[in-house]
């Protein structure tokens, strides 16, 4: 009986929830505004990888970063240091973000002042796939030290994602990881789903990355 | 009001949680058999350490291992593999183990045919921290790749282990990742907190986490 009354509540919190995305969506399609949630395990190198991304990018747009943690606003501090704009979502406790979250963030921006807005998710490769948080495309990072086992392990992430960004490559060798292996698990359960190796810090395969991000905000901006 | 209704219901799980997460530990206890919860990250080691605690301890204790799991079955066959008895729990989209997810795993095993049980929790460092499973002893993993800053950003499930072990020490050097810089954030959470940073591929300190594991079956069964 608890469980059943559970399941509607669950039930009801994520139709609301994917009717404010909707308008989150919108309203920022209407302002010329691009977002993408990023999305991984703790550590995987989302902030690594979005402050590579800034420096290639400020010079031709201006960029937003919307940062979910539980605690802490250290992630806020370096993107603010990069020359983006941030504001921090604190959940104090709460294991991933939703749309109910991200309103507010977004109310607190002038969306006139940014061209691209990053969600850079709570480190947590279960929950946060479960929300819409009014993003246009999903983005996960598997890191190389994780195995490429994950996704047998965390299949829905894998299979809600537009792209699966293969973080610090350079350490490749090391670590128990099968690219090909990966790549045939994960093509398995998403065939459309975009994969980019990459490593944010040597630089290694950050202009597909960054061609990716650009030819995607231009289809759903233009559509 | 909706919100409130959620608070509610979540505190009465919690609470149906813990009373049958004491009486799991009674069960255990009465049949001399020493439970410890093992959470990390995805990708952190959990299963990599329990083959290697496995290995060197089999000969001295009888050990099973519940393995908890969203999907697959590929770390309760490796574990069946090494000698260990594995009893597999699928949560089918769950973030994390509860006592009720345990009590029936528990149960499927001969508590007469077990000395040490080690339940290795769906990978996530947020969640898993809120739910007692009825084990005696709570430990975190922290792989080196994750970066040193974790505590700040996930304080709970520092807060609530009785110890962090920190894995793949061999690839210090390659990342962000200050030793001393990490204790002092955890301990300044958690004074009482035991930190051990070892390799399981290496064996480096692997000495000091069983016989730390040893001494807490010692001290948990005789009290």
């Amino acid at each position: 009986m608890k469980q059943i009354r559970m399941i509607d509540i669950k039930q009801q919190i994520l139709s609301d929830n994917d009717n404010l995305a909707n308008e989150i969506r919108d309203t920022l399609k209407e302002n010329d505004v691009f977002m993408v949630n990023i999305m991984s395990s703790p550590g995987a190198g989302k902030t690594t990888l979005l402050l590579e991304t800034i420096r290639r990018l400020k010079n031709e747009m201006r960029i937003g970063v919307i940062e979910g943690d539980i605690e802490s606003m250290v992630d806020a501090k370096k993107i603010t240091e990069s020359g983006a704009l941030a504001v921090q979502i604190r959940t104090g406790g709460d294991c991933h973000l939703d749309a109910p979250m991200v309103q507010p963030a977004i109310e607190m921006l002038d969306l006139n002042t940014v061209d691209t807005l990053f969600l850079e998710n709570i480190g947590n490769l279960v929950c946060p796939a479960e929300f819409d948080t009014g993003a246009m495309r999903k983005v996960m990072l598997l890191s190389v030290p994780e195995g490429d086992d994950k996704v047998l392990k965390y299949p829905l992430m894998f299979t809600v994602c537009d792209a699966l960004i293969i973080t610090k490559v350079d350490c490749m060798g090391m670590f128990d990881f099968d690219a090909e292996t990966l790549r045939k698990r994960v093509k398995a359960i998403n065939p459309k789903i975009k994969i980019i190796m990459l490593c944010s810090k040597t630089g290694e395969n950050m202009d597909e990355w960054i061609n990716w991000l650009k030819n995607q905000r231009e289809m759903c901006l233009t559509k």
